[in-house]
């Protein structure tokens, strides 16, 4: 149905319009949308207004629909007609926090065009996740409008404002929207590629279980000389329990933590090997030079099939300058553990509960609260979406669209899957040296180029589909 | 010499004028004199100016001697006259930080006078340590002077401006000023009383090993779902070395740590024995039910005279509200030890980093610095200036004088031995539950005026011996 230069044509407004689409990410990246931060909520509501009018731009019926905390954005745009295939479009416009903000070479909230060895990146805090794959659709969109004066197909835009603390609303939000979010395939646009010239669609995402766990001990902060040697102290507490979570083989030393995971088939881990997954350029990627992770495993084995435990911040007492002889009363550690595909969050948590209070000396109390929880995700690989989705990602890249796991979590992946009842197909424009929640994230310009062409080509080739 | 009236009216002066002693105190507990804190160095500064100003009242000959961060205040009163016994009066003007602020009931420099169950109380940081002790002997003296136109003895004064940082310029302070710091004896007022009616002289005090502890791993935050599972966490690296500082009998597991620990003679701690220490209610005070301490010691030695390891504080990665899923580069703790006679605080710190560098995986890196460094002391007690105090304390509370230990440091001790050779008598009038070091600190009002008589009846029994 569509001509080939149509999508030639789509495919040139949309790198000659490049300039356009840097103005609009650097317009959305100066909103501070950190959904985390209860400080910026007007941000995450003002971030929401604007993906609502980019969307009305476009020619969509858009609106905001409340949830417990920040709203999602959901829009409709009726392409060809109700029997056209319809698509799912997912994004996200909330951030991670920027901290520790005085890391950051320029402020995070005032996005900077710099050269970079792949040539200008933007950097910003959101840049590669997920604000420039959010403007890369919406671009393909408008370009796709422009040229034809229509779309392949139906489209509905999910555009959610938690995924960034774990999406704790999402799926009561698509329960109470769902008569509005019926689609036959999401489209999820929040993922790597393989290398900077080869785009990769992901089949596994770990889950994750987010705590907040909280010591204490004396009722208040007490001097070390009047009580060291008597008092308990809640960070030699915290300290000793955290030290336990691991074994000597860097495996989870919580009881029962393996009981449910589920081993990938041979022919995937085969499939893993042909990656030539460089290990040690992503390590020095970071400045490291050896891995540290579970015995017995490869690289890829230990981010995308096996469950991991990370402190992710420890706090209580004296951290100024200088001293301060005090025995606190209370210490606080934020501990997440990525989970595979078999693993039920909730039952971790008891688990991992039990453990901290097994591990708790006379005079210490411990409370485990779950900041949230989500399975690990497979996504099935035998539809025709999946098939035109690679072909169209390989034209765009002029290379075989590679097949990986991740090893982050996205919650929407599940709450799509067990709420709204169709697969999503999962892929990006990020690079792994993006820093997405690390001081100076950046994202490639010809990301955002390409990114946007290879979303034109999946509409297309998805609207074909329906002839 | 001094006819017995002459000490009454002195004594009745003080009761009398405890009014202009409180608006006294309150006026110096306004100026938050923070010496950790590089944002109160004026206040710091204005403390010192405050104390000499006062000395200069008293008729003293006052000064500000600079040291490499905060200055010592030295003044001179000639007392009766040059062949006068000659005492050193040493104090601070500097205070704790008041962090946690958020868990004080009052604004920490702003002080309130409230009702509490031994009559009313001051509440401010630096009330009990030690600008409460402070103000009573200044007070002391203006009363002698006063009802008697003149000093029983020649005072000179020594107030410094770190000690609540470890006192690391005191030593080269008092080698730099030593012409102007020779005396007979040393009275030292930063103490507490045995009980709220019975004072009380310090034998011996720990010293201080205080250090911080940075672990460093990837060379930027990471993102937990990118390098959880292959690259060290300086959280986890830091917990498990924390973890270690115990073994499973709460001693110090650093080798070496114990080697040249002296343990007390059967007499001391007989006498300790006798003291009938409460620890059900010394723990309760800080809302704990049970010790948790080295084996096989009783309370007063863990803490009088076995060194103990406290982690005073520990930061790293995310602390802020939800969740952040990072893997940061860097972890950091202070970590300070108490030492007992014998122990080489230099030989131990090098004992600890050995310690830590026996414990670093691979890709971490540890940086340990000595914030604070001092032996632990052991006070004579052979002297006529210890048997005269004794009994002008005894006088004052009509009990006898306790002879204890103190868990707590005071550098200044073996400064004063070192550098000018001179014995201290340690007394002072803060109570247990003043929370010294911790949110609302406070001061009983009778231990401001009791501590003031008590002053005043030490200065005349040491005035007699010389006659």
């Amino acid at each position: 149905m569509t001509a080939p230069s149509q999508l030639d044509a789509v495919l040139g407004r949309i790198s000659a319009d490049q300039p356009a689409s840097l103005a609009r990410l650097e317009a959305l990246l100066r909103i501070p949308s950190v959904s985390a931060d209860p400080d910026r909520a007007a941000a995450v509501t003002e971030a929401a207004h604007w993906v609502r009018g980019e969307l009305e731009g476009l020619g969509f019926t858009a609106s905001l629909r409340p949830t417990a905390r920040h709203p999602v954005v959901i829009g409709h745009h009726p392409g060809p007609g109700p029997e056209a295939p319809h698509v799912l479009i997912y994004s996200l416009y909330d951030v991670q926090p920027p901290d520790p903000v005085e890391l950051w070479e320029t402020s995070p909230f005032e996005p900077l065009v710099r050269q970079g060895p792949h040539g200008d990146q933007i950097v910003a805090r959101g840049a590669s996740d997920n604000k420039g794959q959010l403007i890369s659709w919406l671009d393909a969109l408008r370009a796709i409008l422009a040229e034809t004066g229509a779309l392949p197909v139906q489209v509905t835009a999910l555009v959610e404002g938690e995924e960034e603390i774990g999406s704790p609303n999402l799926g009561a939000a698509l329960a109470a929207n769902a008569a509005d979010l019926r689609a036959d395939v999401a489209l999820l646009n929040d993922a790597s590629m393989w290398t900077i010239d080869r785009p990769a669609l992901v089949t596994r995402l770990r889950g994750m279980l987010y705590t907040q766990l909280d010591i204490t001990g004396p009722d208040r902060d007490t001097h070390s000389g009047l009580y060291g040697g008597l008092a308990v102290n809640p960070l030699d507490v915290l300290s000793c329990i955290l030290a336990t979570l691991h074994d000597d083989e860097r495996r989870i030393a919580i009881p029962g933590f393996y009981d449910d995971v589920r081993e990938p088939d041979p022919q995937e881990l085969a499939g893993w090997d042909d990656l030539a997954f460089d290990e040690q350029r992503y390590l020095a990627d970071v400045g490291l030079a050896q891995a540290l992770g579970e015995a017995g495993r490869t690289a890829l084995e230990r981010l995308w099939s096996r469950p991991t435990a990370e402190i992710n911040g420890i706090w209580g007492g004296y951290s100024g300058e200088g001293s301060k002889t005090v025995i606190p009363s209370e210490a606080h550690a934020k501990i997440s553990f990525r989970l595979v595909p078999g693993q039920d969050p909730r039952k971790l948590a008891d688990a991992f509960r039990a453990f901290v209070t097994a591990r708790l000396p006379p005079g210490a109390e411990a409370n485990l609260t779950v900041i949230s929880a989500s399975r690990a995700t497979m996504i099935p690989m035998d539809s025709a979406y999946v098939t035109k989705a690679m072909a169209a990602l390989g034209e765009e890249f002029g290379t075989s669209c590679a097949v990986v796991g991740t090893g982050g979590t996205l919650p929407v992946v599940n709450a799509i899957s067990d709420v709204l009842g169709i697969d999503s197909l999962l892929y990006g424009w990020a690079q792994n040296d993006d820093n997405p929640h690390s001081p100076n994230e950046k994202f490639e310009l010809s990301c955002l180029e390409r990114g946007s062409r290879a979303h034109a080509r999946i509409l297309f080739a998805l609207g074909g589909s329906g002839s």
